[in-house]
Formats: structure tokens, C-alpha cells, sequence
């Protein structure tokens, strides 16, 4: 089953209490594919990258089965680069740099073949760039999207009209927040719903998630990590994960849609082990299985029985 | 099964962004008992009031089953009193004013019927008073213990001597964080348990918990709440309905904690819908099962299968 993603390829220069890293592999379009890889075949990135843009980088997301047609070079132009410092808890970060270089001038011109991918994920982006992907899609069958406060702030119109047209949004609950105006975040998360996606995935990074569809609320926690080396690319491998496995699927239930939130995060879990994209570019499937039966162990919940009050031990 | 509680009883008065409540009941000893109280019979209350309490806040909790023979009223002295504001998010919180009063001479002597009690709940208080309730004990089967940032600064070597004495300790992450001087919160985890303490509950608010016992490691996500009034109270009622369910068990395996756990997360979901204790003080058993019904649902994780790559989805 075909997925799409579209979305930054970049260098990302990151440290982190645990060390740095120089200009390595980055960026959303880079972390959905790597994660949805090991679900699904046909694997689409749509993106751009300039002429200094690494041939062993290329190599490396080739060789993961990644469908690079619609991988963009520009000539003339250099590869989107961002830095960033994390906060010594892993949660905040700071961005130090933001080259937007090629992404300035970015317009997707999708292969005609990429046009009846099933699922579309829709890395971080200006929203018209989203929009003008979606316009070029056949009939997709689930639109998922992630966005930011920039775009929250900066192109709120385009935003709205976007809202209108995915499934599922996926934001961070700071982003929910300020897109709802609301603080309370169920709250947030019902007024968002009002704007258009029929699924909801709030991340909450080490503190899992919270999904809402049309008939139900799922709340679930992180695999909790010991060691943690950098956290960038947690949410976009998170999307392709959970992307990845809805393909298996013919229709989208609560029961699936809880699974492959389960699957996003295990995935996520895997990349912040190491720096960039390094773990997730040399994960063996059977760890994935392996990390499923633990994060399965640790959420256990014990079946519960109605209290009972005969005893006396009630007083109301 | 018996219980008993020490703690704080004092007058609360809250700011929060829905509104405020100005010198209502409060204190750790009472939201830990009317919690408690739903699970078990009797329950102890062990604390201190000035001759300023009123009557009628006396007249609640013993309406609620608690047994008070263990709450001395200080003839000379005024109660405790605590005055916060929380934040927007109703997350973090300010402290505005804090009256020790009668808690500054406090000397617990423990009713001679009370030292049979089989669950012991240490709820916030300076270490040393825990440890002389702690002495006063037979034999205890599980010992819970509170504490906060600042017996964690300024008594360290009580604190430490009180750790090597309880068998659960049940913290917020960033007393984790700073019990432990670590920042990952499973490696902060790890060391604190290895200074006693066999069950560790660190309380994430909003976020749920993570659980630690010798054997196994629990995470799970708070009650999702469309309307939070005041927060005051969540934390010592998520004590009482943990060591209320435990009353009800011989043993304490990691399924009965986990139970626990939902029902304190459960009962504590109550406490923050209205200022004080009032929703915790009219609660009917029936909304205890309901809630859990729902908790249930939203928490619920279906059957995952191990994945195959048969179909030649991966490529490694």
C-alpha cells in the first residue's frame, strides 16, 4: 500500500546535554519515510535539497527502499539547515539557526505516479505548500498532517483552509493550545476538531499522547528511555510509524488508529537513542516487535472490577 | 483493613484561572483520608488544628467515616494555612503565603489503637516528623511516603534516613529529578530506589505516572479533564485511593498496584473538578465505578500481533 510524505530533508546541527551533531541527515520528510519504510511498499518522499546536499545521504534513504522521485536538487540553491540546542530535561529546545535556502523557493511538482499514493503524510510546512500537495493527490484515502506555531501565527487563513481538507491533524499540545486559543487542552482538542480533521494526535512527547476521533478519546503513555541522546525527528518518526501501519489497513477503526499510535511511538522511541537518523536507518525489524511486547508490558492494565460497598466500609 | 494517615489539615485559600476559594479545608491528612475512606474501614487521621478550625470542617470528615481520635487541636495556637495562585495552565502554581502555625510544634503522638494500622500514609511533613510516626507503628505491612522540594534541600540526611525505612515513595518528576540529582527520569528512578524504597510512584500531574517495583515498570496517562476548577489536593487524594484499594489485599503485586494506581488516578480526577474537597466529600461509590468504566475505555490498548515482512515491505 502506497504512502506519501512530504516535508524537509535537511542538515540538522544538534546537541544536546548528551553531545552534538554536525550537519547530519534531518528533516520531517526524512524521519516519516525511514519509520513508514517498515510497513508499507511504495515509500514516497516529495522534498528538495541543493546541489551540496550529500550523495551518501542520498545513498543512505535509498537503500532504506525510500522512492526518491520526488526528491527535488536544486542546482542553484543550498540544502534547508537547521540547528538546535536541547534543554538539559530533553523536553525545551532552542533553535540556534534556521537556513531556509532552497525551501524558500519550493513549489512540489509531484511524478504523475506519486498521484494515487493512499495515505499522505504532510511533514511541517508552510501550509500553502500542503495545500498545493493535496490539490495534486487523486483521492487519498487518510490526509495526516503536522504543522507549528510559526504557521499557526505567521498564515493562519491558509491554515484554516488546510484544516478543512485532512483527516488527522498530529500537532504538540503547545500547538494545540495556541491553535485553539484555549488552555485547557480537551477543550482545545474539541475546537480543533470543529475546524475540520475527524482525528486528532496530540503529542506530549515523553508523556505520550492523546488521540481523539469521532467516537472516542485514547490517552497513552511514552515508552519510557533510560538514555536519550537527542530527541530530534521523535515526532515526525511518530507520524510515519503511525502512517506506516494504517496502511495495512482497509478501513481506519479506533482499535487500529490505537495500534498505529502505539507503533509511532514505539518507532520514536528507537530514534531518540542516537543522534539523527542512525538508529532508525539501521533498526531490524525484530526489534520493533521486540519493543511492542515491552511498551505492551509496561501499559498493562489489569482488568478491573466494579467496586463493592457492602462491607460498611463506605461512608457518603 | 486499616489505614492511617499524617499529614497536613489546613485552610486552603486557592486562586485559579475558573475562580477562588478562600480558607476552605485542605491539607494533605484530609484529602488522603476522604479518599481512602472509600476503600476502608477505619481510617485514621493523624494531624494538628488550632483552636481556630471550625466545627463544621471537623464535622465533614467525621460525617466521612474518618476516625479523628489522632487530631490534636492546639488550644493556643492557629491552623496551618497555605495560599496559592496556579498558572493559566493550571499545571504550575505560586505560592502566595505559607502559615506553619500550630505545625510548628508538632509532635505526633499516635492513639495506642492506632499502631496496629496495616497501610501507614506519610503525606508531606518534615522528614523527622514522618520517622517519629514511623516509630510509633507495630508493624506496618506497606509504608507511603510524600515528600516535597524542600525537605529534599534542607533535611537531606533525614530525608535519606526516612527512605531507607518506607516501602513506597510516591513524588512528583521534578522531585524525582532533584531527589536523584539526575535529570532522565528512569535513571533518577533507578538511583532513588536503590536508597530504599521498593515501589516508586513518580506523579507527572496532568500526565499521568510512572511506576517502578522490583520487578516491572508501569506508565500511564492521567484521567483526560474538559474541566479543572482547582488542582489543589490531586497528589494526597491519588495517595488515598492508592492505599485505600491496597487495604483491600494481602498481597501487593504488581497488578494490584497498577489498580491502585487507576483508582487513585481515578479519585484524584474528582478532586480537581471543584475547589477544595467538596466534589471528594459528596462522592457517590457509583461515580468511583463509572469513572473507571470510563478510564477503562480511554486507557484501553487492543491486541497487538508481532509484524511480518513477508510481503517484502522492508528493506534493511
Amino acid at each position: 500500500m502506497s504512502i506519501l510524505a512530504i516535508g524537509t530533508v535537511a542538515f540538522d546541527s544538534i546537541e544536546t546535554p548528551t553531545g552534538s551533531a554536525d550537519r547530519v541527515l534531518g528533516g520531517s520528510a526524512t524521519y516519516i519515510t525511514l519509520a513508514a519504510r517498515f510497513f508499507c511498499e511504495p515509500v514516497r518522499l516529495v522534498g528538495v535539497v541543493g546541489a551540496d546536499f550529500p550523495a551518501p545521504y542520498i545513498e543512505s534513504l535509498r537503500r532504506c527502499g525510500i522512492d526518491l522521485d520526488g526528491l527535488e536538487v536544486d542546482p542553484d540553491g543550498a540544502t534547508f539547515a537547521w540547528a538546535g540546542r536541547y534543554h538539559a530535561d530533553m523536553n525545551g529546545r532552542d533553535t540556534l539557526a534556521t537556513h531556509l535556502n532552497v525551501l524558500q523557493t519550493f513549489s512540489p511538482i509531484l511524478p504523475a505516479r506519486f498521484r494515487d499514493s493512499r495515505i499522505v503524510c504532510l511533514g511541517n510546512l508552510d501550509p500553502s505548500i500542503q495545500m498545493q500537495v493535496l490539490d495534486q493527490m487523486d483521492a487519498p484515502e487518510l490526509v495526516i498532517c503536522d504543522t507549528m506555531n510559526f504557521w499557526i501565527d505567521h498564515t493562519p487563513e491558509a491554515l484554516e483552509a488546510l484544516l478543512g481538507r485532512i483527516d488527522c491533524l498530529m500537532i504538540n499540545d503547545e500547538e494545540a493550545r495556541q491553535l485553539a486559543g484555549e488552555s485547557n487542552l480537551m477543550l482545545a482538542a474539541r475546537a480543533i476538531m470543529a475546524k475540520g480533521p475527524r482525528i486528532l494526535v496530540i503529542k506530549k512527547g515523553e508523556h505520550g499522547a492523546i488521540v481523539l476521533d469521532e467516537t472516542s478519546v485514547f490517552a497513552f503513555p511514552a515508552f519510557p528511555l533510560e538514555h536519550i541522546q537527542d530527541p530530534t525527528g521523535a515526532g515526525d518518526t511518530f507520524m510515519g510509524g503511525f502512517a506506516g501501519y494504517l496502511t495495512r489497513h482497509t478501513t481506519f477503526t479506533s482499535d487500529s488508529i490505537r495500534r498505529a499510535i502505539m507503533y509511532g511511538s514505539a518507532l520514536a522511541s528507537f530514534t531518540v537513542e542516537r543522534f539523527g537518523p542512525e538508529r532508525l536507518l539501521h533498526l531490524r525489524p525484530e526489534e520493533i516487535n521486540e519493543r511492542m511486547a515491552a511498551y505492551r508490558r509496561i501499559t498493562h492494565l489489569p482488568d478491573v472490577q466494579p467496586l463493592t460497598w457492602t462491607n460498611g466500609s463506605y461512608h457518603g
